[in-house]
């Protein structure tokens, strides 16, 4: 604590990213991709004229949005980029949370909302997970005087997601503030909210690279909605940084999206692995929950979950365990190639 | 204006960047440097294994912060870095000058410094540059109960330059909160308060990659001071967004920063065409600011600043003019290579 600070700064909790080890792992902790973002990225890169790096990239980072709207079908003017989905997600809070009103949120979703609603001065009105771990739509959709509602979809971390008719159920009865829809994990078996987007001039999608697209190193995110809310994110952006995405990462970003085949590929190896993997666990003793993410949340009736995290962690395995009430028991496991979930099973067959 | 828009947000005044055309000029007129950046950086993303894009990036950027602080001869945790030193400015802001009493700034200086303080709900009270066009240091130290005092130095798009003594006299005179000097341009030829960074626990210094080191399509700003100014920054990143600056940014920062005869080199040509270009635009009538800058801010007694913008786009050189009452009548032109300023040259030759 510093006198130096404002009194605002000495109140925040900040969020604690999943640890990024220096030794070797089987690092299964922070939803990474096992496989290599497209091919066409290291040629992008080997061919860059580095000369071009002098100047400032495009403000409006027209290129790479052009791209993601012709990939979502949507047009240009429904598109916005940043440094990351969270970044994204920090510009919508300001941009459409700042009333004097509660945010809407599921109970357990992404821990890194609460962080930014503190940043911002929003209060949360928190609604809890129904008894199958879903987020709680009628709840949500309940609520009055509100400033809007936020959810993950798949949840994280369940990895639960809701149909396409249940979204638009939602949002046939939220229709005067902002409903923002985290799609990070959608690619991995979910259906994307897009598909609204036309329809419901208050729907916000977001999403991430850092997935599907292998790019988490990277840090871009994106957001898709009506042209008023994308200017609504433009608009907090110019009065953040001119221009947050790099030269490097549009160009990187353009290639990932072009390249369909090896995006669909890893896909589905990851969907074939998870649904090996949790029969595997299922047959350990764990439940494990239905999962549409690329990790899924399991917890086991007779071991603590960070006892089980502890011994992973010294057999050279990280997952992520949350210190909180509700998920203590549980360890989220990210999904790895065949052979990082083999090791997984055998070391927590050696713990069991 | 949308009705799902936050009140605050409604009432934004984005910062407009300079123009990145997209036909072929004489770009004068975003401050970039004419040379390319140091070879390495080349090499290093002509080898980069992309496969490490699928992870993210060390949240805390150890590498690249060890790297500058070995640079600037200042410890790990006396550095903080962003993606652009406009990032670091707005988590300044945040972490720092939030407070109940205004923010003490030159009037004409850095014109996002207003849009944050909007963004963030903070006053300014501003202080008019004295009869030379220089920050009045003395009006600013006199102020009292104040969130915080921030200017350029160099200052934009003036130029000018104080010394180390006259900032140090300043810090001597405010001590109960952060005095930010925002050394964007310091490496063209002024005095860094680096320096001063161990004797004063309540100086911050922000600095660019994106000038002196040709990097501003890469997005790459840092932040020295004491170490409890850099976990206030920190705070405020970790609530708003895990990992700012990508694993490409890190290794090409790094690359950059190693290189210091080719950092010499660039920053020595583009003093030299400064001065060269400050004699041939007084020989054309110009009243020319004195600059440590790489840039000059400069008007003529007979032509209006707005006229001869134009004249010079017309002949496909960009230059920068402010529609203020005060800078109405200027021209800021950054400096290129001798070839642009000669091509300048002859433009206003014809204009004139």
């Amino acid at each position: 604590m510093s006198q130096y600070w404002s009194p605002a700064v000495r109140e925040l909790t900040p969020y604690v990213p999943g640890e990024q080890p220096r030794e070797q792992v089987i690092k299964l902790n922070t939803n990474e991709n096992p496989y290599p973002p497209a091919p066409g990225v290291s040629e992008a890169l080997r061919n860059y004229a580095t000369d071009h790096l002098r100047l400032y990239p495009d403000p409006t980072s027209y290129a790479l949005r052009a791209t993601l709207a012709e990939s979502y079908g949507v047009s240009v003017a429904e598109t916005f980029v940043g440094n990351g989905s969270d970044e994204v997600l920090a510009f919508a809070f300001q941009a459409f949370f700042r009333h004097d009103a509660p945010l809407d949120v599921p109970s357990i979703t992404y821990s890194f909302y609460p962080v930014y609603a503190n940043l911002y001065g929003i209060t949360l009105r928190k609604h809890p997970l129904n008894d199958q771990w879903e987020v709680d739509i009628d709840s949500l959709a309940n609520a009055s005087e509100r400033s809007g509602v936020i959810f993950a979809n798949p949840n994280a971390p369940t990895g639960h997601a809701h149909s396409l008719e249940t979204i638009e159920a939602l949002l046939k009865r939220v229709t005067d503030r902002v409903v923002l829809v985290d799609e990070a994990y959608v690619d991995f078996g979910a259906e994307s909210a897009v598909a609204l987007i036309g329809r419901y001039p208050n729907l916000l999608v977001t999403g991430t690279f850092s997935k599907s697209r292998s790019l988490a190193g990277l840090r871009l995110g994106y957001a898709i909605g009506s042209p008023e809310l994308i200017d609504g994110l433009q608009r907090v952006k110019d009065s953040f940084n001119s221009y947050p995405v790099d030269s490097l990462a549009s160009l990187v970003g353009i290639e990932a999206l072009k390249d369909k085949e090896h995006f669909k590929a890893c896909r589905n190896n990851v969907i074939t692995t998870r649904e090996r993997t949790r029969l595997r666990l299922e047959q350990l003793g764990f439940e494990v929950l239905p999962s549409k993410a690329n990790f899924v949340l399991a917890q086991h009736p007779s071991f603590e979950g960070a006892q089980l995290f502890a011994g992973l962690r010294e057999r050279g395995i990280l997952v992520r365990h949350f210190n909180t009430d509700v998920l203590n028991n549980f360890l989220r496991i990210t999904i790895g190639t065949d052979d990082e979930m083999d090791s997984l099973i055998e070391a927590l067959e050696s713990l069991i």
